[in-house]
């Protein structure tokens, strides 16, 4: 080892779901949405002065900024757009709101089956943690997050399995954690979850993170967003100034703002892709999986007889790519993403014969 | 205070350079190109299809990461792929180099007068950090990076003097501190400097920044690179894919290939920015303004009688918008972009009223 390497952050990365370069595929890995986005992105696509990239964007994306907070507010609870921070794709949001929030030396708590970059956050900043189990039915056991910490963060809907935890047990997660902050990775609320909004009026230790990359079909683009109280969402401000200070380029600002102004697109696609998640779990069942019942854009999945990892290789060879994780607990399931209602006819056709 | 707060990073923030909103002032505060950017990211924006923004992009960037590679190679000395790595402007760059390389309990070094981001960042990883002075002249005194450290950066033109030191200083430093990694910022060594690429076969510690804000004339779409060895670059990745997988946007990807490919336009652009620079100089002077001999694209300037302050008011009280730091030894100085020819003709034309 060379001298200056003794100096140097060793980490284990976060594994991204593949990114084939092939277009013959019916790609299930990622959870993306399978229809493109709102015709006002190409819209504002095709109206963008090229010339105009030669100057810094606007640092702040006010312009997105207020354009997402118009989309979240519900006449009970408005959003303002000093509550909104915008990042890199819902992961820059999540890895500076670890930097900002998770600044204890008490451990930080996650689930033990969850979105598997939290652990590497915490790995990257040498934030302690601790990961409570969840049930034998995935299910999150909220006297976990009742015991002493510095700082709470969970999916809901969880990923991978897809399961939603009501909005009583976040609301007391949350008001029995005054001294952390709670993070609830919305990530997936769009596909039937309901969302923790609500509470961020009378919550200041409540963020919620929210993305473009599923519900919004735009994970091309990176545009990820935090909603909270402007107290919070200003010292998460501070720490993104201090790391990068313009990160949504001038194409995102414009397409991300035709896209969540476009609310009737939204609820058509999400309303496509729940109906297609419901006619595939009922199929799914036939064939012998069981699976928690997802509120998400994938469905976890496992059979009575034949194993994940099994089924994962020769979904792959038929070209239909899904996730596979070969951790504890979850081994025996695979991760399929809720593709269009032909992928998913298509999906259900190979499985019937490979579980024959 | 509430609880929770107990538990926050609390940082200064960066504070970026002023980004009007109006569109009829002369923009000479940010560094940026007066030029618009290669007429292939027009092209390139024009035949994107929208519908490829549902899936995400190569989290890698490889192709990307191959044009640059292919941009900055000479015959005698070639870059791979693999010693590019990319991120959202060269701030995210640097942010993430600092995290992976300054890692050590010594203090980096940096000079007192340069890019204000540097303590910045420090202050945020909790990096001791030195800052040795310049020379009367702003010249970097050699000897000051030969003592103990956890890590060396500078920018080569120094910003905001615009002052070059020579590729021997550079090489020096680089090969006696073998137990640091020497970060150089060439954010500004397009316009007439001397990089120190050829170096890079030499010395495994060393890593070179480079942007797309300046020379390239994309600060709209953020895009900053690095360059060094392979393990160096690793090292750099790794970090990177424990914070954000996926940065570049697939518009990103697409226009900074073309951009970066056409060689032609960006000798045009700098050779232009270099003659109009030079230009300037010999007006300044004749007005009375003494600088250093920047080798950037904008000029550190000061007046024999009139304070920089007063002249910075009353410019943006005529519309001309420029760069003051109220900071020890520099607070009687102006940093002033060059603009167009026309840009910098109205600049001398107000300034020779505002001296008089």
């Amino acid at each position: 080892m060379a001298d200056w390497e003794a100096n140097v952050r060793r980490v284990v990365p976060y594994t991204p779901g593949e990114q084939p370069k092939r277009n013959d595929i019916i790609k299930l890995n990622t959870n993306e949405c399978p229809y493109p986005p709102a015709p006002g992105v190409a819209k504002a696509l095709l109206e963008f002065e090229a010339d105009k990239l030669r100057l810094y964007p606007d640092p702040a994306a006010l312009e997105l900024r207020e354009a997402i907070a118009a989309a979240v507010s519900i006449p009970e609870h408005p959003v303002a757009a000093d509550q909104v921070f915008v990042g890199v794709g819902s992961d820059d949001v999540l890895a500076l709101a670890f930097l900002t929030f998770f600044n204890s030396k008490k451990p930080i708590l996650f689930p033990d089956i969850t979105y598997s970059f939290y652990d590497v956050w915490a790995d990257l900043y040498g934030i302690p943690y601790r990961t409570p189990e969840l049930d034998e039915r995935f299910r999150l056991k909220k006297a976990d997050y009742l015991t002493e910490n510095g700082g709470i963060i969970f999916p809901n809907p969880n990923a991978p399995t897809g399961l939603m935890e009501n909005l009583d047990t976040i609301e007391e997660i949350v008001a029995k954690n005054p001294d952390s902050v709670v993070i609830v990775d919305e990530a997936y609320v769009d596909f039937g979850g309901v969302s923790a909004l609500p509470l961020v009026d009378k919550y200041e230790n409540l963020l919620i993170v929210q993305t473009f990359s599923k519900s919004r079909a735009l994970a091309g683009m990176r545009i990820g967003f935090a909603i909270g109280q402007k107290k919070l969402i200003s010292y998460l401000n501070d720490v993104k100034f201090s790391f990068n200070s313009y990160t949504m380029n001038r194409l995102t600002i414009a397409c991300g703002k035709a896209c969540v102004e476009d609310r009737g697109y939204f609820q058509e696609i999400t309303g496509k892709i729940v109906a297609t998640r419901e006619w595939t779990k009922q199929k799914l069942a036939e064939l012998g999986f069981t699976f928690p019942d997802s509120k998400a854009n994938f469905i976890f999945a496992t059979h009575k007889t034949v194993p994940a990892q099994e089924l994962f290789e020769n979904l792959k060879t038929a070209g239909i790519y899904v996730r596979y994780f070969k951790k504890p607990r979850i081994d025996n399931y695979l991760r399929i993403t809720v593709g269009t209602q032909a992928e998913m006819e298509r999906l259900v056709e190979v499985l019937a014969e490979l579980v024959k």
